[in-house]
């Protein structure tokens, strides 16, 4: 509309200029919020697995560092002791111990017999294969613990090896 | 527009009332993505908040079950041992489970000689006070722990009181 108010021939023509650039701006206002839904819906899903990874971190830095005092109270354990009542004292919070462990959510990881598993076992040896099969896990110098979602540390063991290859290699 | 193509003083009508839904129409989109940045916002804000607390409740619940551990060893070294050897090693065992706990991020509570606070004391039981101030702690009956951020548990103890109120409120 000009400023005398007539109706003139270019009128609808600025007019429909004014209704493409609404209906851009609507499209791209529409658009925007298409984004920022998609966005919202992505950072939700990683602040979940963030959330997720947060805890595991906080349960694997809290148990890493008992795990050596266990390892302690089982080497002491094992030397033994001429105190009987109190042996036994230690012998019940090492069992107690292992149970608080396992109520965390920590859980041994089986060795002795089984399979080396290059996944939780760390083979810090190995012996001539006698009796068991080569790759069988004859002994375990430290326990390897598992969380739910994951390794907490590898257990260290011994592994059978078949004599042949390593007279080879060497 | 009409099918003749002619421009009519309705015409105007019609597109400014376009022109208006088009607005109205820009106005709730603009509004609706205001909406959403504040809930992005909020929810940001929020789960910062969540990731910190799923942090604490996995530290916490990893750390709960193995302070009874240390008591009951602890319990065993305050009784002794006719084992001296076997006692020394448990009792650097249980040195390493406390700088362990320290490693994790637990912190043991004053108790002993420090006056009783609700907040991180338990008072089992009260003694006439003789050389110190009532409210002051006399004993430690078990430990309290405590997180940067909050109580682990409290420390359970036995207090001082002045005989007096004892004797009226009985």
């Amino acid at each position: 509309m000009d400023a005398s108010g007539r109706t003139e021939p270019g009128e609808r023509a600025v007019e429909a200029d004014e209704v493409e650039q609404l209906q851009h701006a609507l499209e791209e206002e529409r658009q925007r919020n298409l984004r920022l839904l998609a966005d919202f819906e992505n950072f939700r899903r990683r602040v979940s697995r963030e959330n997720e990874t947060a805890r595991r971190g906080a349960l694997r830095s809290a148990l890493l560092p008992l795990l050596p005092v266990l390892d302690t109270l089982e080497r002491g354990l094992a030397a033994g002791s001429t105190d009987t009542d109190f042996y036994e004292g230690v012998a019940a919070t090492q069992r107690l111990f292992e149970r608080a462990l396992r109520e965390a959510g920590a859980e041994p990881i089986e060795s002795v017999g089984h399979p080396f598993d290059p996944e939780v076992h760390e083979a810090v040896s190995t012996v001539p294969s006698v009796d068991v099969e080569p790759g069988t896990i004859v002994q375990e110098v430290r326990r390897g613990w598992r969380l739910p979602d994951g390794l907490l540390r590898p257990a260290q063991v011994v592994v059978a090896a078949s004599e042949e290859p390593a007279g080879r290699w060497r």
